[in-house]
């Protein structure tokens, strides 16, 4: 693209500084949105927190010393934005370790070995101290452990290979599809006798990074438990052809993971004190802890930063929340969610009334809007404020989930919300080695964290309006 | 972000794969679109077409081999689509060649020399054989040339230094409001006696990357021609805060680029003959031609890639086109734009009537809609079909420019069109180095070639609507 001197190509005028403001709105909110943005593009803070978060301090999986050092920095740099009340909520949380790093191989029937990338999945026990070594047998899902039945599963290792589904435009709807194999997937093949599993990166792109990401046993006793690990995609293409050629391969892997017993960490939670209805209270958040294998820059490096942010653009610009605005910065939602039941619990139990809850938790990519868990009566409102975001390109309002983290929050008359932006890049850094801080835009992480501050000013000026009928909680 | 067993966070309903076409349109317009981008994302060829034209072939700046082996190659692969005709058009290009890479340095009293990134800007001159030394003026504006005057020009160099607007939400608008400092920055300078002209490179990133681009010396005669380089965005941070604390700080740098006699090079074109209305023509196009820094893959391999994939999903999904439509793959659109010009003069010399036209020349980004340079009818027409891409997350539709190689092909009854992908990161790589394959998403490339393949289907379905009173060409 180049620019023509003496021809204006493309119409500069097509997205206004300012816009006009529907009946509903006022001029004066169309102008505060803009100043939020303003404020976020021109001397926004959430891109300099995420290089600390992400360089200085790195991964930061619950129980690790990096999450350890995330806690007492970001509460550092959220006393120094001068909020109202800064403080670290207890919470116990599990405490599992990668140990060395894995090895794999595929052996065919005449010794030779192939290396391949594989990483053990969260929570996931360790292969005996010498490795497991067994036949594949591979499947598409876990109904297919049915058919097969457990004389071809006995004694090998079950090899999840569905790819995600490229059609679907939403990434996480694809991530939805295929999800189970790598959280359940070792729990069911242990019922059949399978020793271990491996399961196919859930990731689109082909290449050589696999991806970790929770599983669970469910109430397995553990000597049921078998070792899991994802493969690279590459790494389980390769698996999956030489499997077709013959059946007879062994796959070789080693890990010394381990689960040790729960410790404690904290949330950390800032707080603007309401003007005028100080006892209901606003949560904005991200998590605040990652999988170990990057630096947890998108998930969710870019929520923290963001959620920090939102708060301090509020303040910078000069406004003052009718209601009590909180920061959150959740622990442990990558492998327990403790931090979110926890924050969840103690509000209950201090009958904090929570009226609105938004969170950032998929990735810092462009924003596109938002999906809201509320009833007809709130997202009519919110859809009469779809003007004053167009010029900022944000036309995403649908109803659906909102946060993993805030999703304890729910209740008659709270509103949750998440950030939607662009899906399509996502899961090629999801819970693998290449979440790092080079993969996050700066423009399109200070676009997220201005749309949540919008958002956030809306429901604080106008008000969580009260339930309605028709709302199913 | 994790995935929870039990409970579904997001709604995976949200994007339905089909969405229920509004009256305007029929289902089977809904599940042709629904047909394009299935076949795009899962069998698509231009992410594989980039891979090869960017890694393989690498720049293509016009006279250059490299652009001459970027037509060979295309027509190659076009002549494997299957498309009725293929063909080359001769048009004659500039040639300027780059030279020897440049050097600089900031040169402070003592003498002491700091090393900087520059470019040269394409078509530029070279500096004297041993380079060019003097003092630097800095300005942010044309403007300030006249307020400085002679006296304080005559015999030094002009550093124009203003920075893209970072509170534009269209990055685009962003780089139209500060590229007259590159455009035209040496021409105006030289008319008060500069030495040479710098010009801060036109992205929004602090890096060590310079950023080429077109300029001009109008019809300045050649004796009065000065050298213009851009300076990367640090580079020109450093050298605005050393004059600022010295202003008789020099500034050395050194090119050896030429320009030299034009030569022959082509337009690539392919056609599908129209069933119904075969001399009616589309064209679909980017530009082939590249700048020489890095390989072009955003600026416009994308584009060139996406178009010809247009033409390749129409006929794989068993569309018979209605009207013909070609592919045009445009050399010199950056430093000359005469395949645009050579396109539009035979199509006239032939008495070729083109109705619709559309360029991909914005990067290969997720793409958001389309700009259209065309009457109210067609564009209302445009509107009435919003629904069938909103599942597709298509959501802008808007007047304005369309793209700089169909650009004289503008005439009253004739539809233009501009695919407008995310704007945020395209001023990261353009005209840089880092306008390399790795910076495209495969996922996001493939949308943008289905969301354009969707547009010429709904066009050829319904027809360009006569020119409407209104319409001011």
């Amino acid at each position: 693209m180049i620019f023509r001197y003496f021809t204006v190509l493309f119409c500069v005028y097509a997205f206004a500084k300012a816009s006009p403001a529907q009946s509903q709105t006022t001029s004066k909110d169309s102008l505060k949105v803009r100043n939020l943005y303003n404020a976020a593009l021109t001397e926004g803070n959430c891109y300099e927190w995420l290089r600390y978060l992400s360089n200085n301090i790195g991964s930061r999986l619950s129980g690790s010393s990096g999450a350890e050092s995330a806690v007492a920095w970001t509460k550092e740099q959220l006393d120094s934005v001068g909020l109202d009340k800064v403080w670290l909520q207890p919470v116990k949380v599990p405490r599992w370790v990668r140990g060395t790093p894995e090895y794999a191989y595929i052996e065919g029937s005449a010794g030779q070995r192939t290396q391949v990338p594989i990483t053990a999945l969260g929570g996931s026990v360790a292969t005996p101290l010498a490795g497991l070594k067994a036949q594949v047998v591979e499947v598409n899902d876990l109904a297919a452990l049915e058919t097969l039945g457990e004389e071809r599963i006995r004694g090998k290792i079950v090899f999840y290979n569905r790819p995600m589904d490229s059609e679907l435009i939403n990434t996480f709807a694809a991530y939805g599809g295929c999800v189970d194999q790598r959280y359940a997937g070792a729990m069911e093949a242990a019922k059949y006798g399978a020793l271990g599993v491996i399961v196919r990166s859930v990731t689109h792109t082909l290449d050589d990074n696999p991806h970790t990401g929770s599983m669970s046993y469910g109430d397995l006793p553990n000597n049921k438990r078998i070792p899991a690990a994802a493969i690279s995609t590459n790494g389980a293409n390769m698996l999956s052809t030489i499997l077709r050629l013959n059946p007879e391969t062994e796959f070789y892997y080693k890990m010394s993971c381990k689960n040790y017993d729960d410790v404690w960490s904290h949330n950390v939670i800032g707080e603007i004190t309401g003007s005028e209805k100080p006892n209901e209270y606003f949560v904005v958040g991200g998590h605040l802890d990652s999988w170990d294998l990057g630096d947890g820059s998108h998930d969710d490096g870019a929520g923290v930063v963001q959620s920090m942010e939102v708060l301090r653009l509020l303040k910078a610009t000069g406004y003052k929340p009718k209601h009590s605005i909180r920061v959150v910065l959740f622990m442990n939602e990558e492998n327990g969610l403790r931090g979110g039941n926890k924050y969840a619990e103690v509000a209950k139990e201090k009958g904090e009334r929570h009226v609105f809850a938004l969170e950032s938790d998929s990735g810092g990519f462009t924003p596109r809007g938002f999906s809201f868990d509320c009833d007809d009566t709130n997202f009519a409102m919110v859809q009469s404020w779809e003007s004053l975001f167009k010029p900022y390109l944000i036309h995403y309002f649908e109803k659906g989930g909102s946060g993993a983290d805030i999703g304890p929050l729910k209740d008659t008359g709270v509103v949750l919300a998440g950030l939607r932006p662009d899906s399509q890049r996502y899961f090629d850094y999801h819970h693998a080695s290449t979440d790092t801080f080079d993969a996050v835009n700066k423009r399109e992480l200070e676009l997220g964290a201005a749309t949540m501050a919008s958002l956030v000013y809306l429901f604080d000026t106008y008000g969580v309006q009260p339930p309605t009928s028709n709302f199913k909680n």
